[in-house]
């Protein structure tokens, strides 16, 4: 059985719970407190030496076990052969284009805002750090919405993993003071996900 | 043909040019001037929204051009059927970890300590962000030796993407102000990856 390292409030977590339940995959959900630090504990670095959650457990087929990490090396992982994935060479690479660009430019400003506040009570020693993370992070729902005022989906012309690494942050965004209202074709294309076969929201 | 835009003293960069070297790929590389903001330009923003190097530019087989982002993406479009991509479903994924790792973990730190040192010439208003990248510049330089002393390559058993990803800013982490003599793994590995044929230097 496939056991899952993580919180489901944490973005990053939540994308392989949206993705399990879409494609109805069996699995274990092992709880990690981040704030208590477990993810520094020794049981927990031989899992994932970059002490991050979230993290896939799987039989390796010889009698042993696996961990992968990163959220989005474990979609890709669980998506393997099935639409989520295009297999056009550059529909592909597209959709990776976006996964990345998520982990570069979108997490580390958007999730960041969000755990100062949701996760920190937004105390006043992170006020300043918070209102760094305020411009980057509105920069990359600009591009977003570009795209999105174009097309429906991120890749290849539908839902794609691109769509789904794309939601675990951006539908909690105003979680971390972000105004979404500024941003029709988001709120269009967050409705969409929402629609799709499977979704299950994060609470 | 394909084009390159970039600057190959960019890791990010480099990556495409050590690939397409070692593919024997012919492309055009043009210049993209950094510092002079030629990433913000218009003409260049109508390429790449979020206004970053590298840039692919490819024919889209029907007259016009499609323009791809994000040096992992590009990469694994380029590589797409050659053996730099395991085609072992958990090889792949395994490979496109060690990717996110290098853009969430490792590229912060590293890269950006060799821009304020190299590019910027080390002012002296820029050394408390330079000294705020050197312990997480440090704990994913850590994370890899952890790997590298156990295997040769980081995915798959052989040499892959995820090594052409990772060796991008790590062989010049010196520049940045990192002691790579503190891990024999990695140098080691620095030395496997530059005797894969095609091998080509930065400079």
């Amino acid at each position: 059985m496939l056991k899952v390292y993580g919180d489901v409030y944490s973005g990053n977590c939540y994308k392989l719970r949206l993705l399990l339940s879409q494609l109805e995959i069996p699995h274990v959900w092992q709880h990690v407190d981040i704030l208590g630090r477990e993810t520094h504990t020794d049981a927990f670095l031989a899992r994932n030496p970059n002490g991050k959650i979230p993290v896939l457990e799987l039989d390796n087929g010889a009698g042993g076990r696996e961990f992968l990490a990163e959220s989005g090396a474990i979609l890709h992982y669980l998506a393997a052969g099935t639409p989520l994935i295009p297999t056009d060479r550059l529909a592909h690479a597209r959709m990776l284009q976006w996964m990345f660009f998520e982990q570069y430019s979108h997490e580390p400003y958007v999730a960041v805002a969000r755990y100062i506040v949701r996760y920190l009570g937004r105390p006043a020693d992170k006020e300043a750090v918070l209102q760094q993370k305020m411009a980057p992070g509105y920069r990359a729902l600009d591009v977003m919405e570009q795209q999105l005022a174009r097309e429906d989906f991120f890749a290849g012309g539908h839902y794609s993993l691109a769509d789904i690494a794309l939601y675990g942050y951006t539908h909690v965004a105003e979680e971390g003071s972000f105004e979404l209202q500024r941003y029709p074709a988001i709120r269009a294309w967050l409705a969409r996900v929402q629609a799709q076969p499977g979704y299950v929201g994060m609470d």
